[in-house]
């Protein structure tokens, strides 16, 4: 079983958890939470919530009602097989969602991206050993062509075309990329596409980002999404990425009630619909730098307020998204590194079930590299190892070997043991060598040299997935010039 | 109460500490210590210890009687009042050991060490928020006069000049810098020179590194510090920095209890030296990586092993040194940031209660700059941030202000609340702005660069401090030419 070390409870205790609970429920049945949907508020009026136009209040009978049928674990399936989510299986890491900007690090400039990125992107996400999900890049670049009513479903259908893991739907669908008709439709569309092109109809096959609007409301085009991924029986993940002192309290624990609050409202709502279906309590709350008035995603503040709503997750037994590899620096730099390894350890060590942007961005979301992508690879490895842990028995203590080399002895043999190959990670990119760095550098290269290295290699090795001429002609349909299968 | 989360509960269990105590013993009993000291191993001897040449045995009577002398706590005093050493106090952090090559921004070069660099990182260190004990600097540079017996009493003496903070002897003396006679001496003299300047005689003053010889031995020069040290009630550390593989077991297992039984057999000899002298247990036990047969001071092993090793030291009910700012990256790159950060973490949560290069070293420990120095200030000061945790109170829980701003409001008021002050921390150079990386570069520099400001404006406001003529002239005796006090 994997290993889930649960940092939060270093974190808080199990009385501030039902402190906070408490409270949550104030909030959902004094306050309320706003819903941008009639079939919504319906829904939740069926279920005997009080209502207020769109504003609706959840007792605590009700909440109990709506999460008892939330799965504690669920399975998504695609050509390359299944991925679990849930307490006892391994964090499932996901790519980033669309990074507008790319640091171009071979002309020296920062680019807005474009449709040769995302091909890359996907090819990065589908031939990485520690990420298992990729994530649609719908960044609606430049050189796509946006003449249609639908420019949303060519972009996913290039994720179908380069990647067999499942993929996540990262906010992809909006009014601008979708015009021709409601969003639930468009979800429908979407669920449909991955079902046909896989040819599995009775199982989930992606999974959707339900990021809520807060301060305690869940926009429209959200619920659209909830809605049609419930009826379809499709997992969703319900986000709150709220903003301290601007869209939820100034406090770190007023901004964890509020948004718990926020989450519970947009699972139940997903619960009533279709009962049983996949739900995951998620955060990336961060706080506002409010010198700048700009989301902190890669500070100390963000990975407290993530295992506090971690810990909230747990207590209400739903499969939890949280942890990020995430940062506001701007380049490779130290800043860079040091965030996206400070705001994984929630997702790595804490463990969460599901990561989102674990690896491919930076500058708060904005600004991605495939050069990022493969040094978070790196700490998403070294966390992997980290929460692995001791392997503590007589066996491993190497008392005989310790005697046998004795006081000022020298373990180094002709064969490396088998103890040092099975509990040592070798990172495949960060600097290892001694000696002088100017020899180093002049050797392998600096670290972002060393990053294309390995790109280079997985983009000229990578191969087209072996696919039917029925499924290409199924993609065909939707996708872009130039990215369309020869048949 | 300053929060000690205890990270290492969540990787190593009581059976798992109880197991590696036991086979400790039998490493102490069975296969034995190498003391390179004819004195030590004759107080090794009257206390009953059996003895084969230079090589002792422990049994577990002798080692729970040295044991039980050794303070949980205790305190180090300086002209800047004092410091305390336990796991009731915060983490002392300490400077960088030597690095003995500058990476030079300014001249985009590395080169060797020299006295203008040990001046600044001393008044770095000294003007720290967060480093609470520089660390002396004796890196024998190139510029030092090494014409007379001593050069190393000079280097001393630049550290009682620019700081008022308790300073640390890390491996400082050796035959090469003090030729003129025993190190038992030179270790005398070194306390001495604090004691006069400070006119502070009955309280310990300093603290020295004391490294083992893996496996299982302490050399000559080191059983010398720790003997006068102890002679001198000054307290020492005893620290194990061994190579999986090499000159420790391929297992981190084997590794954490040869260190183990090294570390305790130091730590015995000070106590049955001097009852109640301070005694640290300390590790920063690293792996091998066998490629290149070098240290791996930032890897997820180290911090596996360094936990391991904490958790045997709080065993003891010992003060426990671990953790440190580690990384063999060779530029302020993305490793560097990531290595760094993680390996913080052991020290900063788990918590330990001393880390030695807590600031500004890379490259396995050789390389250093300012800059990184400045940069891992800012990562401790995200992890002290982290370690203080939520404040999970009903007042905290913000109800009647989300109860007032309710769905879709806003949080933003005309002055920034108390609990918004109370609780963000904001950092001082990491890049908190949005919007074109470009526009933020021009306006603010790099990384670097903003780094670079920070140095500057400290070491243009340092001011040396105000001493008397005595205390002047006691370091004249001493202190470089070019560095000497006008009189």
């Amino acid at each position: 079983m994997y290993q889930n070390r649960n940092l939060f409870e270093k974190y808080v205790t199990k009385d501030e958890i039902e402190l906070m609970h408490e409270y949550t429920l104030k909030v959902l049945s004094e306050v309320g939470v706003i819903i941008e949907s009639d079939i919504a508020v319906e829904t939740f009026k069926k279920h005997g919530a009080r209502v207020e136009g769109q504003k609706i209040f959840i007792d605590e009978d009700l909440l109990k009602k709506a999460l008892s049928t939330a799965p504690k674990e669920f399975d998504i399936y695609s050509p390359s097989g299944k991925i679990t989510l849930g307490e006892s299986a391994p964090t499932i890491c996901a790519g980033p969602v669309a990074p507008t900007t790319i640091q171009d690090f071979a002309k020296k400039i920062y680019r807005p991206a474009n449709l040769k990125d995302v091909e890359e992107y996907y090819i990065l996400q589908e031939t990485s050993a520690v990420i298992n999900m990729p994530t649609h890049a719908c960044q609606n670049t430049d050189d796509l062509d946006k003449s249609g009513d639908d420019f949303h479903t060519p972009q996913v259908a290039m994720g179908l075309k380069y990647c067999q893991k499942p993929i996540y739907q990262g906010n992809t669908i909006t009014p601008i990329n979708y015009k021709k008709g409601s969003l639930v439709e468009a979800n429908r569309k979407l669920i449909k596409l991955h079902q046909e092109f896989y040819d599995i109809w009775d199982k989930p096959v992606t999974m959707s980002n339900c990021c809520v609007l807060s301060p305690l409301a869940i926009g429209g085009e959200v619920v659209d999404t909830i809605i049609a991924a419930a009826e379809e029986n499709q997992p969703v993940v319900i986000i709150a990425c709220s903003m301290t002192n601007l869209t939820s309290p100034p406090s770190l624990a007023g901004a964890i009630v509020q948004d718990n609050a926020n989450i519970l409202a947009g699972i139940a709502l997903a619960q009533l619909i279709k009962p049983r279906v996949g739900t995951v309590y998620g955060s990336v709350t961060s706080p506002t730098d409010m010198r700048t008035v700009q989301l902190a995603t890669g500070s100390p503040e963000a990975v407290l307020m993530q295992l506090g709503l971690t810990a909230m997750g747990r207590y209400y037994n739903l499969p939890v998204r949280s942890g990020v590899s995430a940062t506001t620096a701007i380049d490779l730099d130290f800043q860079c590194g040091a965030e996206s390894m400070m705001t994984l350890i929630t997702g790595m060590l804490g463990k969460t079930d599901f990561i989102l942007n674990a690896a491919g961005s930076y500058g708060g979301y904005n600004l991605g590299s495939l050069e990022k992508f493969v040094l978070d690879e790196e700490n998403i490895a070294y966390l992997r190892r980290l929460n692995e842990g001791l392997n503590i028995t007589e066996k491993k203590l190497n008392f005989d070997l310790i005697k046998k080399t004795g006081p000022r002895g020298n373990y180094l043999s002709g064969r490396t043991p088998q103890d040092y190959r099975q509990e040592h990670y070798l990172s495949k990119v960060y600097v290892r060598e001694g000696g002088s760095p100017i020899d180093i550098i002049e050797k392998n290269g600096d670290l972002v040299a060393r990053a294309r290295k390995i790109i280079n290699e997985r983009l000229e090795s990578y191969q087209l997935p072996d696919v039917t001429t029925t499924q290409k002609k199924i993609l065909n349909k939707y996708l872009p010039e130039g990215y369309k299968y020869e048949l």
